[in-house]
């Protein structure tokens, strides 16, 4: 391990002193692999996969005309039950209510006159970064805010992490939840960046009300319920000021969609989805406290969405088809298409390429425990 | 550790022999504790916690007028999927159906003239022990039977670890599934079992059918659904020459109620329990090839184990009561529940006697886990 020399970058002082993380603890982190050298896009940067002190997952330093940090995207918290927990934590007295909508986390940051974006764990995602700059007119925004990182959700169903439907979008469509200034990662007011987006022409997420604590709760369950029915996935519960962590809340048809999707491939995902997703249907149930038929509603919805989908994976195996599902995405050539596929692998995401027809790369990620389990019991193997 | 020594009994030769294990490893695996000292009811003998080559999990060597070795009862795999399993597996041509009831495993065996119960890993359970001798006359069988072990079933409602209700058991009952040979545990085949449990008046487990392996999976898929409209749990599938390994299949209603529990201590059971209940369901759901109102039906079923007791809980725990199941035994007096109470603190459960009243004895189980976190989530704690 110790042959290989430390990445020159995290050797300067400068990046320890913009951390705030003494030089010692850093090396440290690059021994224990907390810390990993990032060299692609033609970009020489550093990437935190774990957080490091105060440093979250997610940090890219990264060597430009100066040093830059695009600190990661803060962890945000879920409330299991609103009511205690808003007036517990929300000090302030107020609670603004943001929609938290189904896509991918995106951080956009302009690095010496490049713009990129970065997913949750530091990776500049090619398509992301490619899309980004044809779906938005950034230019402008950047030359006056060098220093601010652009955090918001890339959504709609023409989206390779998680494809959803939301009227307004269609196949893609990019919403802000937060200005963030870059090394400090200190967030603008919900207002404040509500305006300076409006002055640029750039999409917020919806804000769908200011609160006090008093009211939050019962105004939050009837939001969330309509975003239910609508299909939508919940909220995000924030300070306006900004001084205190936000905190998050969905919908039970996003917790039965999430376990629709884990379900449908079980020996890959759903031992990591199901408890979670179980537990919140229990509480979010006792806190709406819900009629009979609305009980047994929010049942039959969970068991539904998880019997169904298993159901039509064995059955698909049966038929000779393997566990795999196609992600879709816009390309002008094969080379966009393979890049995409080499930054997967770089997430240990098992991809191929199916086809690439009218513009549209059909890419398929195998689900491989899924497909040699259910294969195996198929064939009499025992559990 | 080296500083205590081998207990006597491990050290003698014949014990090896018995076991058909060189001393060597028994040592060894003294050393890593998975063998351990048991002296307990008068009782001098070791007992194994884990397998160890060939040597079942809940095996107990005991020293008595001469060296007794009581196997472990081995484990029964499950089939996902009956057809493919069974033509895979039985190639017997035969399968002898026995109905699994649901209560818990005991080991009845005799041992210097006194009559021992023991639970799966072979703990003597003093309650068991002196219901099995006040339920069942076993002098005269063990009298002219001395090297048989009697595996069974105990069931009822005044059963202290799976209390469910039979009608033709009502508070307590033993249902014998297999008469095994000390030191070997070889079984006696299905038929030769049932005449000779038939001579003493003993009873086994009901026997549902012989079939053919092709008929097999279309029977048993009846018979499993039969037995889940009455409540009952499921079979267990024999070579009826008891030369090949059981297997066992369980109904959807089985499987609900094995949710109910775990989902009414979510934090102390669920997670262990949730995923492999739920992948049973997918398969079975499959093999039966339901109409759409069966698949809704049993959907319906599944979202309402989970949700439902989930439910109770929290309202349960809100209202100041604490997460626990109330177990209840029949003793003479409080020396009898005492020690039982003892005996379930060996298996680590956490339990008090709340009252003796009537002959009862109401022992309570607490579960911490879902005590404390359901109580932080009704304090407002984020999850």
């Amino acid at each position: 391990m110790r042959e290989k020399n430390i990445p020159p970058l995290l050797a300067q002082e400068e990046v320890s002193q913009l951390l705030n993380v003494p030089s010692q603890r850093l090396e440290e982190a690059y021994w224990k692999g907390t810390i990993k050298n990032y060299q692609k896009h033609n970009l020489e940067a550093i990437q935190f996969r774990k957080g490091l002190g105060s440093v979250e997952a997610g940090t890219m330093v990264i060597m430009g005309e100066e040093i830059e940090v695009i600190r990661g995207f803060p962890k945000i918290r879920r409330t299991l039950l609103l009511k205690p927990a808003l007036e517990k934590h929300f000090t302030g007295g107020n609670v603004a209510v943001e929609e938290k909508m189904n896509g991918y986390n995106v951080r956009i940051a302009c690095i010496d006159h490049r713009i990129f974006a970065f997913t949750r764990g530091g990776y500049v995602c090619p398509y992301t970064t490619r899309k980004a700059n044809e779906i938005l007119d950034l230019d402008l925004f950047f030359q006056e805010n060098p220093d601010m990182v652009i955090c918001g959700e890339m959504v709609g169903t023409l989206n390779p992490y998680v494809s959803h439907y939301y009227p307004e979008v269609g196949k893609l469509g990019f919403r802000i939840f937060d200005l963030r200034k870059k090394i400090t990662n200190t967030p603008l007011t919900v207002m404040d960046k509500r305006e300076l987006l409006e002055e640029y022409g750039l999409e917020p997420v919806r804000l769908l009300g200011i609160f006090s604590v008093k009211e939050a709760p019962k105004k939050i369950l009837e939001i969330v319920k309509d975003l239910g029915y609508k299909d939508r996935e919940g909220v995000v519960m924030k300070d306006p000021m900004m001084q205190l962590e936000p905190l998050k809340y969905t919908s039970s048809q996003a917790q039965a969609s999430e376990l629709e999707y884990a379900l449908s491939y079980p020996f890959d995902l759903a031992r990591a989805f199901l408890f979670s997703r179980i537990i919140r249907e229990g509480f979010q149930a006792y806190e709406m406290a819900e009629t009979n038929d609305e009980l047994r509603e929010r049942a039959l919805r969970m068991g539904e969405s998880i019997i169904y989908p298993m159901l039509g994976t064995i059955k698909k195996v049966k038929e000779g088809e393997i566990a795999a599902e196609d992600l879709v995405i816009e390309v002008e050539n094969q080379e966009e298409a393979e890049e995409f596929i080499r930054h997967l692998r770089d997430l240990k995401v098992m991809a191929t390429l199916v086809e690439i027809k009218d513009g549209k790369a059909v890419i398929r990620r195998i689900h491989q425990s899924t497909n040699d389990k259910v294969n195996n019991y198929l064939q009499g193997g025992l559990y």
